[in-house]
């Protein structure tokens, strides 16, 4: 395994405009720039080119199995290959994959997925044997740990959100060699699409700037249905190799740890108190339109709202998914007129995708990159998201817990955050023996710039500079509180404050939507 | 009017792989290059990249009317722009945009729309005074003959294929500074389609490669509804401006001269004739997939082939679209399972696509880019296309009359032609007085390599290169004849063929679909 420098150390780290240390450059050669605010606009004015291909009818593009697909594609040593995550923790694809390329002796590979989760655990002998070369995606679990623990060195994992991956795609800032593309139906042409076919998983938005920009795409299917695969997600276009495989994927794992609404009083009591600021301050009324993060507070939360509007004889404009059953429930019962849908969390919305016309598939191009004419997540009205960690200045982390391991990925929280109207993270005071609200978060994930406002079991914490809120919530009698007594609060209930302890070397970097480095992740001792 | 050289004239020309004499640059700053065979390959790997824009939420990207639209665009001198003709003659948009821009004097615009129609005659004072400098796109009837004429000189006009045409904008052959396009629903990011509205056209795959590409793009709607749009064909983040106006259009006029099937008994009986060649040559079975001209004798063929389907219970694959209530039907009676659709031709073919989900809208990127993974025209078992005349060589043209004037665009015909298995041309042997089978055409618009039957009603000529088809339908006893014998035939009946009367000036470049020069076509005298 190369190793052209030595891991990333603190020392070498430059300050950003929240005070975080961030790499100028990392070893797999990414230039990095420190973020400076919500909006900073793209470095050039144009983005990279799209592959230009050649094609000669007639075509069918169809080989047998992983094996004969790189052939094809002639993968070799040192490429830079991308996958989605949709099929979450039941995708057999990426295994399969790197155990193809592990087998036909091809090394260096830089892996660039948007998210792995625990059955990817199957991948750490493959970093250690030099088959993989760097990581640049979420990671969820074993994998974030072994990141933590300094397994990757010197390669910093660089995190992205969603909409922040399909800028660095489009900008040229990662050029993809070869995407391989979990399809669940796709015909020999390479027409594609995740709505329909046994291992149906419903919208691919993550697939769609792979499937624009990779230099080669595979798609790789356990159905092939006869020509024009219906509905058609990608086109065959961006399509080089229809891979056909026994099974992509086992349905039952898309949900993994994130369609289960909470049962604990506390958090649902929380979600209540979402609903009443929501109220207080004006927001529900025809035409609010919401996104909702993928934790069991967020699920109550969209829950409640539809309880509400069915109530009322509300109408709300739209959902952005990750989608689920409850938001299904409210566009079925009229109280949202439409789905914006990227991924799907659960049966029911793969299910009402191919159902209501409504409930459309989008990009997370259109999801979420601020370096285009304005995404779904600019049009936002209110978003419900999580966090492991809020401090003083309304930061929030979703990367890393207190005690500094890496173990989730950023997903599509500070997209959200940042483009909608208003911003609302929903968190216990204290989670196990931990406080969640803390004087200073162990990274930065979503800048507290684009926080409104912290809802708490011990109160409701409003960001300063959103006066308009504090008022209207101190009108409606809230149990507000300000952010540093909740610090305060929890303090006293566990004592201090976990600190990670961690060393010198940079394990990760958290990359702002934008491009830009918010943080930075060390390795734990 | 600037004229940094004069026109391009017939001695200095080279000569193409079929012996016809093209350009080598325009005056107007395109390279070009001469045809050398049906499947060139793109000169470069990568495409040019798509503008970058910066969001910042929230975004109203309304303005009313043209003229402030223009204004934020910052449209000025000497600017490229673009529209799609979904509305065929029924658009008011070309108009419209083109009485702003003059009456802001604004000067030397390049103008690259998809094709012009008859209501544009419009524009013709606007090329006189100097407010637009060239066209490229296809022009049909008026504007035609006004360039036949010379109206246009020292700027040849381009005319490309559809798929020819979203290759030069992808390939950077031509950069579009502000395309305005024309939907019959936008939100007030820019979420558009032509689907639903007032002003309902249908799919609007031209607009596609535009929205991409251009740096700027405006859309045109009389029809702003709550956001978001639904459905979106078109999303909001290729969008700068949305500009509100009165009517984008007359629906009436978008079926100008395409879909009346014809009424003359000699052309019923050829287009009869298609069936039967098919039918003998072995075509027609279940998987069976087609695309249909615009003329009058296709959309007959079209109905027989689902009679023909209907009756013995064959379910072919898809028609390509322009789509007509013919091709619905098919769908509605289950004798073909999908519609791919980039453009409407009547009204059924625009309210199938919002019931129908295996009604699908695709761009013509998808539809017929060849320097792409594979659109969908090389998928297409078979087309039915029509033809201003044919040569002994089998070339067809469809862009001129026998007395050279340039009255019509080439459309889908050559994509259609090079994707699909087996390409018939329906032609009646002679046209009011002139013979339609010629020794050599006026112009090339669509090499013979490509096309592989002629069916006249004067009898069927096979290209010799397709030997299996000639055997089958020897055997089926259809009345086959030599396409030398149609040439003498035609003479016969008539007299001499008509030769145009040209001069040496070329007034417009047909681009074959790789974006190499095919034909010139020269100034009537």
């Amino acid at each position: 395994m190369a190793a052209p420098d030595g891991p990333i150390l603190k020392d070498g780290l430059v300050e950003n405009s929240i005070g975080r240390f961030v790499p100028t450059s990392t070893p797999q050669g990414r230039r990095v720039r420190p973020y400076r605010g919500l909006h900073s606009p793209p470095e050039v004015m144009r983005g990279i080119g799209r592959p230009l291909r050649r094609s000669v009818p007639p075509e069918n593009k169809v080989v047998e199995g992983i094996e004969a697909a790189i052939k094809k594609v002639e993968l070799s040593d040192g490429m830079v290959i991308s996958f989605h995550h949709h099929l979450r923790n039941g995708d057999l694809v990426v295994n399969m994959v790197l155990d193809a390329i592990h087998k036909m002796g091809i090394k260096d590979i830089g892996l660039f997925p948007t998210a792995l989760f625990p059955i990817h655990e199957h991948l750490i002998p493959y970093i250690k044997d030099g088959t993989i070369r760097w990581i640049e995606g979420s990671l969820n679990g074993p994998l974030g740990k072994f990141a933590s623990e300094g397994g990757l060195l010197p390669y910093p994992v660089i995190l992205r959100t969603h909409g922040g991956r399909t800028r660095a795609i489009e900008a040229g800032d990662v050029e993809i060699d070869v995407a391989f593309i979990a399809a669940s139906a796709a015909d020999q042409a390479g027409n594609m699409t995740g709505a329909v076919g046994p291992s149906a998983f419903g919208a691919m938005g993550f697939a769609f700037a792979d499937a624009w920009y990779a230099k080669k795409v595979v798609v790789v299917t356990d159905n092939l249905v006869p020509y024009p695969c219906t509905p058609i997600s990608i086109p065959s276009t961006y399509v080089d190799v229809v891979a056909k495989v026994d099974r992509i994927g086992d349905p039952e794992g898309i949900g993994w740890g994130t369609t289960q609404i909470t049962r604990d009083p506390k958090m649902l009591m929380v979600a209540r108190r979402v609903i009443e600021v929501l109220d207080a301050a004006g927001y529900l009324k025809d035409g609010f339109s919401f996104q909702a993060g993928a934790g069991g507070t967020s699920l109550a939360v969209v829950k409640y709202l539809g309880d509400y509007f069915k109530e009322k004889g509300i109408v709300g404009s739209f959902a952005m998914g990750g989608t689920t059953g409850y938001v299904v429930r409210m566009l079925e019962e009229g109280t949202i007129r439409a789905i914006l849908d990227a991924q799907a969390f659960d049966l029911e919305a793969i299910q009402s995708l191919t159902r209501n016309p409504n409930h459309m598939e989008v990009s997370h191009h259109h999801f979420g990159n601020p370096h285009t004419g304005g995404p779904i997540t600019h049009q936002q009205t209110a978003c419900f998201l999580g966090a492991t960690e809020v401090d003083i200045d309304f930061n929030v982390n979703v990367n890393t817990h207190s005690n500094g391991y890496l173990l989730h990925g950023t997903g599509g929280h500070t997209d959200a955050a940042v483009g909608s109207e208003v911003t609302i993270i929903t968190a216990p005071l204290i989670r196990g023996r931990i406080p969640v609200v803390r004087e200073r978060v162990t990274t930065v994930t979503t800048p507290g710039e684009a926080v409104d406002v912290v809802v708490t079991d011990h109160g409701i914490a409003v960001n300063p500079r959103r006066e308009d809120l504090l008022e209207s919530l101190k009108r409606a009698k809230l149990p507000l509180v300000d952010i540093e007594e909740l610090m305060k609060k929890a303090r006293r209930l566990v004592g201090r404050e976990m600190t990670a302890d961690v060393g010198d070397e940079v394990i990760a970097i958290i990359e702002y939507r934008t491009g830009e480095a918010i943080d930075s992740v060390f390795r734990v001792k």
